[in-house]
């Protein structure tokens, strides 16, 4: 039976403080929204409808971002959770089978608890996430009969037995569409906040004598964010638990707690990560790569036995091939480097390809900018690089060509060749001693001291 | 009511193992000693008295940094806190009003805390602080009856139902000026240590009938400092504390515990603040501005729209205007950056003024410095830098100016004009292939093996 | 009387998931094995044996960088701790004296633990060291009697009265190294696991007649690695005692759990060390030092008064004499820098000598290779090196000598001279205005809008 998701992202996220929608606050390099996709993305819905409110442009532009066909409707005034979903009504009018309602601030549903409530589906008309809570505090109660769900019960309006219940709601729920579409349309808004909520359809279908169940999760997937101290605790969750499967992987991190991944990052068993590592969304890493400390990878891919750093900054389009070096204060950007290329220290390589075993000086640049257009910079295998080579692209160098030591190059360099734009030293005796003293003597003047 | 401060500044801090005097260590970019006489000022004290010791003229000139108006006055000799606030006895001879000891060491104590002190001195003529502890230890214990402090008894002297008291002494003390020194005179050193205690006058005010009564703060404003240990207990207290402000104000931290404020930070609401940046004093930061990781900002403001980093490094006197772009191994020094302007990759700008939407291209270099004087360089709007120029101070290039890649430019460039300094670029064919065929024969001989 | 050590070093450890053998992954610099023999070293052994197996070769060689005196044996199939030791019989056939028994995946046992095992052996044939476990789990328990050890019994075996025991089996064990073999000989492997348990020899021992006792360490010392989670633990318990060690030999840091120690690291009072620095392998500090944030030291020394950073890197064979300023975005390699001297900003120095009171300016580049050898740069004292110079070695630059600003300097420069290599600078008028709106012509062409 195919399922629709409905995500609901329409929230203002007060608390926020912010001018940014609150699901496009982003956890491990990609916005909460997105993360709530992906968890429904697992059950490969039949449809995807995120409901957006505040700042409804931006959010539906994300959510395209992520999935092309998604739908987006609009809840133009924030009636309540019932509400918010009623608003995707036209746009699952034709659809078969269960939707499940998903929360855009919520990022770590997880999809075996997906696959769980769809499972529990084939017994139950509704089926609701719940989760055992350490500490409940004012979270609904799920007041369960044996398999069934009897009632949701606010925190105010809970009993005192009522309160030492430790299952509760997440919000989560699952059910036939057209079935949870008429509930909802029963939904009334009698209680203090005057909404219209969600959760009043499992007394609805109770009423109707249909059967009720709640699956458990684990209450860490049921974290929201609500505050940006939510936001910094769900991306500690996101990274400690990343980090923890990345030692069990067979990585050695040196010091895990400053390592910070981005949801889709993938390392290699037995790759290095010293201290202080950024890695952004997009990067891979093989098997046996070594990523130096103070390094940020974004984009890219490391090949096996590749070294990457200290201070080496990789940005989107970097892809290094196998046992290639990318030393200290080096940018890396739109550029393929191939097996065994060095590019050791100070500099800058941007939309470029590198041959194997080119050794690229200090100092160097492709000068790929010319104020409005980007050039490409061609360099074959076994080419050298003299220190501070200005590239100024487009441009090639040939294979096992070189360029001299602070050389513009600006046509391009045939194979073995060596390329030189350089001026004659010349030096001028006592010329240095001489203008030092005058300098010393101007400042003495200047201060009236002995400089 | 005036109210005056004594800050006992004097004692060496053996624990520290330092020859720095100890309320010179700093905690969050400021001496201990400025944090006391910061808590100290926000009471609008008609004098500041300070007692230096050890290192009284590093001291001296520390409380004179942050405040020219403040009277240092000497303790030759350690004998105990009334003999350290004796030392003030002249200094505050011709003020009315009250007098509130403070400590050096004790960096955290609140401005309302100091307020509730003054407030109760309308009903009592001594006032002490005291704190809950959480752990009582070996503190001084505050005996109280109702509102009445009745003494402070030392934890050596307790009773085992003294001992069981949580009210704890901090050793700040208020009282009216005339009056406290009364009290110090009358202090006696018939204790172990031979030393004059501060604490002794609350008894002496006792026998002599008048109010003594205690306030109360928490805990954690009484921390003190005497070992390297207590110091980064310190810091560790004072960013936990400015990064949860920071995430309720409405930043944005991936990893909040990574980010290191000083005393003085300002930033904006929606600022993003990645992972591993470090505030040193004097920085201030618009809405929406966006610090990349691993970025060392001191003495600079960044306007709204700004991106800085990763691995940005701005140095006092920095000046970003909105949407100014400073990129990786970046160093800006006592610059103004205009609107829109990029600096993004390996240059240093020092001592410079860059017009709007400027482009400085990689590699480039404000040369300042030329062995005695600094020099500034000034670049126009919508110039553009090519990469690797050096700009040889003082100097100016004009807006809608160029400078080719490579150029060392020593000679202002006007407005619109290309400023060119470069040697032709020669290909010697073959040359590189037969230099490197030497280098490796050379190597072989060397090794007597294939190299 | 001497002692002979062995460490056992053969294991797989599986639950590493590591094409490495166990032992050599690293904790603060070091391999897990180098620890070992470190502790083990401290006794000032007669003989060392460590015994490889998986991977051996690898091991043997890491083994013999740290003492080229050890006997490195094999065991060629995996039969247990009482075979794996047996396999060091012939190696200490000649020896007189005790044997103690170490395990390479063990770092942190201390001298003086053992120390008392020797100690313990003028009274007794075999003595075992045992830690009183916090949570004892599945560790072995050992069966006290007074200051006998009666037996040791394995979790699985344990009654539940046994089971409450707290007092646990390190591993670590210590007997005369010919009574250790004869035992050795009987132990069988009439167990579960079908292996021979070193274990076994304290109830033969027992059997013989032989005084058995246990002595006790930290928990903490017998730490063993399994994991990569094992991995990260030691090294954090490594950095939190070597951190507070710090703190209370009067060094500052502002946060020291950012600051990441080798096993070596030598660091003078009164250094300040602010937040996010590497220290690698052999480097030492001196008193009153200063290292700025994002550092990154390795097998340097520093000088007193020397100021190093932010974004510094330090790399082995790098000497800085006193008051040296190494800036940000610098690199320095096997280089002797004197005292006074400065290298601010953006600069490679590798293979060099620089002078007292020399000024290295922004951007100067060392270029010591030619693609197959490597030179070195000399350059005087008080030289001035103006911005982007290349300095292409081998090279020597004189006393007071300067080079001026994007020289590249292929020749020598007497003392004071001036060296200079450089183009005139050219300005053409209108060129860069017609340049930029040619090319934004060709774009408004490319995109028919109107760029």
């Amino acid at each position: 039976m195919p399922t629709s998701l409905v995500i609901l992202a329409a929230g203002q996220g007060t608390r926020m403080k912010s001018d940014q929608p609150k699901v496009l606050h982003q956890v491990a390099g990609a916005p909460l929204l997105h993360h709530a996709m992906k968890a429904g993305a697992s059950l490969e819905p039949e449809r995807t409808v995120v409901v957006a409110g505040h700042g409804a442009e931006a959010v539906e532009a994300s959510a395209r971002d992520y999935d092309p066909d998604v739908i987006v409707v609009r809840q133009e005034e924030q009636l309540g959770t019932a509400h918010a979903v009623d608003q995707a009504r036209d746009a699952l009018a034709d659809v078969e089978g269960d939707v499940i309602v998903l929360y855009g601030d919520t990022p770590f549903i997880r999809p075996d608890t997906l696959d769980a409530m769809v499972t529990a589906r084939q017994e139950h008309s509704v089926v609701v996430l719940g989760f055992e809570a350490k500490d409940p505090g004012r979270y609904g109660r799920l007041v369960m009969q044996g398999t069934s769900l009897e009632r949701i019960v606010e925190f105010k309006d809970a009993t005192d037995a009522e309160r030492t219940i430790t299952f509760c709601n997440s919000g989560v729920i699952c059910a036939d569409a057209r079935e949870m579409f008429d509930l909802i349309t029963a939904v009334g808004k009698q209680n203090a906040s005057e909404e219209y909520y969600l959760t009043d359809i499992v007394g609805l279908a109770r009423a109707r004598e249909l059967s009720v169940t709640a699956v458990a999760c684990r209450e860490a997937e049921t974290l929201g964010v609500n505050s940006r101290s939510d936001l910094a605790a769900a991306e500690a969750a996101f990274q400690a638990r990343t980090r923890r499967d990345a030692l069990e992987d067979g990585i050695t991190m040196q010091a895990p707690e400053t390592v910070y991944f981005s949801f889709d990052t993938i390392i290699g068993r037995d790759t290095l990560i010293e201290p202080n590592v950024v890695f952004g969304p997009g990067v891979s890493v093989e098997t046996g790569a070594h990523i130096r400390a103070f390094s940020h990878l974004e984009g890219c891919h490391v090949s096996r036995g590749a070294i990457v750093g200290p201070y080496a900054r990789l940005r989107p389009g970097t892809e290094l091939s196998e046992d290639v070096r990318i030393g200290n204060f080096v940018e890396v950007k739109n550029a393929i480097i191939d097996e065994g290329a060095k590019v050791n220290h100070l500099t800058y390589i941007g939309d470029a390809d590198i041959g194997s075993k080119t050794n690229i000086g200090a100092g160097t640049i492709t000068c790929n900018y010319d104020g409005v257009f980007k050039h490409r910079t061609e360099i074959g295998a076994n080419a050298f690089i003299g220190s501070d080579t200005m590239l100024v692209a487009p441009v090639k160098v040939g294979d096992e060509a070189m360029t001299a030591t602070g050389s513009v190059v600006t046509e391009d360099v045939p194979a073995g060749a060596l390329a030189l734009a350089r001026t004659k030293q010349v030096n001028k005796p006592e010329f240095a001693r001489r203008f030092m003293e005058k300098l010393r003597a101007a400042k003495r003047n200047l201060t009236g001291g002995t400089g």
